[in-house]
């Protein structure tokens, strides 16, 4: 059986899409086994993770996404855009709004195009952020937690945790080029006070509008771009006076622009998906 | 323009190979920006290097090889492995025995088939070992050094010296499952007995006829495999009495057959290269 496979990244975030709305893989093979064949960098193509387009009857489209090691994954910001451009661009979906089912819960995404049909960025509606410190979860005594003092070190950081469906501490600094975030990421990521750890962002605030990022993921460590960390970077901007609703996050892999929403609460991310090459491969 | 790219491997040591015979792709851009931009594993295709295969006017074929990071290298063996079974089975050069004009000179390959055009194996002649402390260079008062002490924080270790166009320090080992290779290589790598640092080799003797070995590759850290390392192992058992001059090296990528060869003195190393995946991208 031949496989069609399709790489695309977002913003280094880098996957490897297969349509399986027919089945005809699942029938075969797992989807988490097929994931860690086929994304092993040495011996296989080589990617983050494995997108398959599927059937839904809840919405237009399903989207899964299982990691290199073979887990499945809910919902992946830059994965997503990623599925939007490619079910586009492939006309297996023709229209600029789609609702995606995912297994975090239905998406909803808008495509802008350049008048060419091809898709020049997608925005992704990434919902609310949480920031009663119980769901994010963080251990604070008050229902209020921004810039609150977090000892690693010696260092007092001055931390805002916000949850955008997983945990975030950020932290915003003078300069952030220089700092050892092989050292502080994974201490505040397994500090006591996030007892699920967290994800950290390091900021610097170039201006009211755009804000420089370096990331540390939990359980992934130093990665090019964390699309839920850009959100929860904008709400603690917004919620300590240093940002507008609407900026531009510069991460190490390419810029997100978002939008935290007054009216719906919701958080708004816009960014690219690229197209990186297409090819066959056999499995039996 | 497009080129059509095709990734292989030799024990997890991944490449993307271009024909550029007619000399198209050299026309458009250097090989070293090419190799700097599919192989970047996250906004490119991914792979270790980049091996093109060339003209030549002394030999069957030129290879040529460039690091992911756009510099050129010389010989490889688990790229020469996969260089020779792509012509092979392309039908670009139809040959049991040939011979590969390389940065490093020309070198023999012999192909091992399957009776159904299939090249299951490839040997390469390695050339021979060199012995001489100048030659590797080590720092040594004799010119024979031979199990020979070399302090690295509290142990001592016993180091059998190999140069393969590039040098090894081989050192044999009870168990090497759980030294902490990470410690101990870059100490040994950057200890001031070998001035222009070393490649590692930490050896598990299983059977005359059989080693295992973890290596740590001067400049590039833990890896899957090496083939020159794989030869000075056998090399250093030869002489410390613990192999036959024909044994399967284990490595953590896979396995190659290397014999060192009485006659000629030259090292023969035999081992697989794999198909991953074919595709074509658009360059301009």
């Amino acid at each position: 059986m031949e496989i069609a496979l399709t790489k695309m990244h977002g913003l280094g975030n880098d996957f490897l899409l297969a349509d399986d709305r027919n089945g005809s893989i699942a029938e075969k093979l797992s989807y988490g086994e097929l994931a860690v064949k086929i994304c092993d960098r040495h011996f296989g193509i080589g990617a983050d993770g494995l997108i398959l387009i599927l059937p839904s009857t809840s919405c237009d489209l399903g989207f899964a996404i299982y990691n290199s090691d073979g887990s499945e994954a809910g919902m992946c910001g830059n994965g997503i855009r990623c599925f939007a451009r490619y079910v586009y661009e492939k006309t297996i979906l023709r229209q600029k709004i789609m609702t995606i089912e995912t297994a975090s819960g239905p998406v909803v995404c808008l495509l802008e195009n350049d008048g060419e049909d091809l898709v020049t960025s997608v925005r992704v509606d990434m919902g609310p952020p949480r920031l009663m410190p119980e769901e994010i979860p963080f251990i604070w005594p008050t229902s209020e937690a921004i810039e609150v003092p977090l000892k690693v070190l010696d260092q007092a950081f001055q931390v805002t945790p916000v949850s955008m469906g997983n945990p975030h501490a950020v932290i915003f600094m003078d300069k952030i080029d220089d700092i050892p975030l092989e050292v502080w990421g994974p201490l505040v990521e397994k500090h006591p006070a996030f007892p699920e750890k967290t994800n950290v962002e390091f900021v610097e605030v170039l201006s009211r509008e755009k804000m420089r990022v370096r990331v540390w993921e939990r359980g992934a460590g130093v990665t090019l771009a964390c699309g839920t960390g850009a959100c929860a970077v904008l709400v603690a901007g917004v919620l300590t006076g240093r940002s507008e609703r609407k900026a531009e996050i510069i991460l190490p892999g390419g810029s997100l622009a978002v939008e935290w929403d007054e009216r719906s609460g919701h958080l708004h991310k816009r960014g690219p998906a690229e197209w990186v090459f297409e090819t066959k491969i056999k499995l039996f």
